[in-house]
């Protein structure tokens, strides 16, 4: 590790580490030259720093996990996990979360700046990984000079980095708690991003990728990829329990094309807001890099080959009976692999009708379940 | 009935019936005063005119059931099923077809001229339901003079249109075939609906449905449109079993936007082809007719008040397991009404991973429980 400078930006109240002239090879074979992750911490870092656990976010996170969000003025996205007293308590732990690679939130992405004569990468930002990550994320942890986490805890997006971080890193962690991911992502995932990112693409804003330059933004496409998406995230139990066929502000259909049920202004509300805070570039490559997610053949091998290093890492592997976009069969096969091979996995199927979405959401077994798993571990290593 | 003429076109291989001066009340108060339907029909109408079976196609279909297409220059969508010798055998009966109000394969649809200064409807046509679309047919058949129908058949929408048929035309009809329906669109259902409609009214080649004045069409939009609602055609096994994961004429992923994927190289030829084929306007118009449907409430009360006039009519009703669009459970709300009024109702699951789309694709139970239910009820009527 070399050439980083950690800078702290009081403003969007995060940190900043800035890579320079290091040659970054990504899984495509692209050299980054310079990055920076955003990212921020949380609690105080032990004296033998073995109480440090890094939190990935999902599709569309960012590294404001819990606290306030400058940018949005909102709660983190996982302020009910994570803080003093909180399954993810900050008095024991030391929390650290950053924005991904190729995201909006302040690590470098597509909005940024290619080099010094103020060139924005757009559609020539370098395809991404969940590797390629991981990997970022890694050299975070060398900037911290912290050696292993004692955990890597994280849902959906955030679940294949957790994955893919005991498959690269197994030595650098102990534990890792696994929430509705799979060993892939699957033919209708990959179909659902590909529609969201045709919406994006089609839309005569996104200019190839260049409309920074052009001063244009591709709302309309990047709003219809989020409804897509959303869909995909409650149940069809939940989202008829939210909203049924129940209309909006109106006793009477329009017999027009207002939004005349609630599910249809709610969506409209979700695309709109979701413009405000995402770039459409970021979702494209982010969106890619999870349908490039395959460990299916390999996971199996990947382990053996490297048997003797993880046999000290705790999985926690959890699913929601509700989840059709990462159902717990796909999360199970995980479970199967590493019974099969006799690591210490535990596995947990949460019964909730909230979907895909209910690790964020109010789920009381799924809080308990994290926090036992972490206390118990935590325990055990200091005994 | 009055003021209808009936036009044989040879180029479009069907017929048009035009009503003219005929202040046709749609379910939303809109008088329409001239429309026509295109419809074809298939076999013979025999003498007492006990043998004539109405098709009802569902969403992007058309009058085309069967024979050659001349528009797409391929099979009727249902060639499967409607023929000689086929499971609705035109050896037996007479079969009627005709494309939808508010369609666009020649029935009056948003794309038609309004009047006769030229003028196109666009997005000014009126809001139409399946109500509607089942009052033009009933008005066809008076044309036709057909007092009554040996049976009514449709998948989908066409479900839907049948349904609507037992419940305003009960004298008119002697047995419904309602395939892969149900009494309402669920809130999901609508939601994809919605997602495809704003994807369309965000193309700016929209124009508020005024495409046709300025000589633009919304391509990208319908074609956004026609991908989402694609991949809830198909079950995710299906899916999964079609495509997988398997990579498009290359060896190794692209890490790009390319079509990496054989399931987005599929979606996207869905897309492009449906453009061809279909008028974005009447994808607006007839996925609000359907998301309007909804006789969850009135049904029991609506059959119970006409109780003497359908206790003749033969219902069966039929459902996929693997389809997650109109599921099982839907299809049996209508079985469980129907059952409990002691109404002569059929029912039949048949087991398939095709998905929604199974009552197109080559179903063998799907055939001989249509031409067992057709025949055995028509010997009865000719005993």
């Amino acid at each position: 590790m070399s050439n980083f400078k950690i800078i702290k930006d009081k403003e969007l109240d995060c940190n900043f580490v800035d890579f320079t002239n290091v040659d970054f090879k990504l899984e495509s074979g692209y050299l980054l030259n310079n990055y920076r992750l955003a990212y921020k911490t949380f609690g105080t870092l032990n004296q033998n720093k073995t109480n440090a656990i890094l939190i990935c976010h999902a599709l569309t996170g960012d590294q404001y996990v819990t606290g306030k969000n400058p940018i949005t003025g909102r709660d983190g996205w996982w302020s009910r996990m994570v803080g003093p007293n909180k399954p993810i308590d900050t008095n024991k732990f030391f929390v650290i979360c950053s924005n991904v690679l190729g995201g909006c939130a302040g690590s470098t992405g597509p909005k940024d700046k290619k080099d010094s004569n103020e060139n924005i990468y757009g559609g020539e930002f370098p395809s991404i990984t969940i590797k390629d990550i991981v990997d970022a994320q890694a050299k975070l942890l060398d900037a911290l000079k912290i050696d292993q986490l004692f955990s890597v805890v994280g849902g959906s997006m955030g679940a294949m980095q957790a994955l893919q971080w005991s498959i690269d890193f197994p030595n650098r962690i102990k534990s890792i708690i696994h929430i509705a991911g799979a060993l892939k992502h699957s033919a209708q995932n990959i179909a659902f991003h590909e529609v969201g990112r045709q919406a994006i693409m089609n839309d005569s804003n996104w200019h190839k990728g260049n409309y920074s330059e052009e001063k244009t933004v591709p709302e309309r496409g990047l709003s219809v990829a989020r409804m897509i998406a959303h869909i995909t995230y409650l149940s069809e139990d939940a989202m008829h329990r939210k909203f049924g066929r129940k209309l909006q502000s109106r006793d009477i259909i329009s017999f027009g094309f207002d939004a005349d049920f609630q599910i249809e202004s709610y969506l409209r509300y979700q695309g709109r807001s979701f413009v405000e805070r995402f770039d459409a570039n970021s979702y494209l490559y982010l969106t890619r890099a999870m349908d490039y997610f395959d460990h299916s053949e390999s996971y199996r091998k990947t382990l053996e080959f490297v048997n003797d290093s993880n046999n000290h890492i705790n999985y926690l592997i959890i699913s929601f009976t509700s989840d059709w976009l990462f159902p717990t069969r796909e999360n199970k096969e995980i479970v199967k692999i590493l019974n099969n091979l006799s690591k210490n996995v535990s596995f947990l199927e949460i019964e909730t009708d909230k979907g895909h979405d209910s690790f964020l959401l109010d789920e009381p077994e799924l809080d308990k379940v994290t926090k036992g798993f972490l206390e118990s571990n935590y325990r055990k290593t200091n005994e």
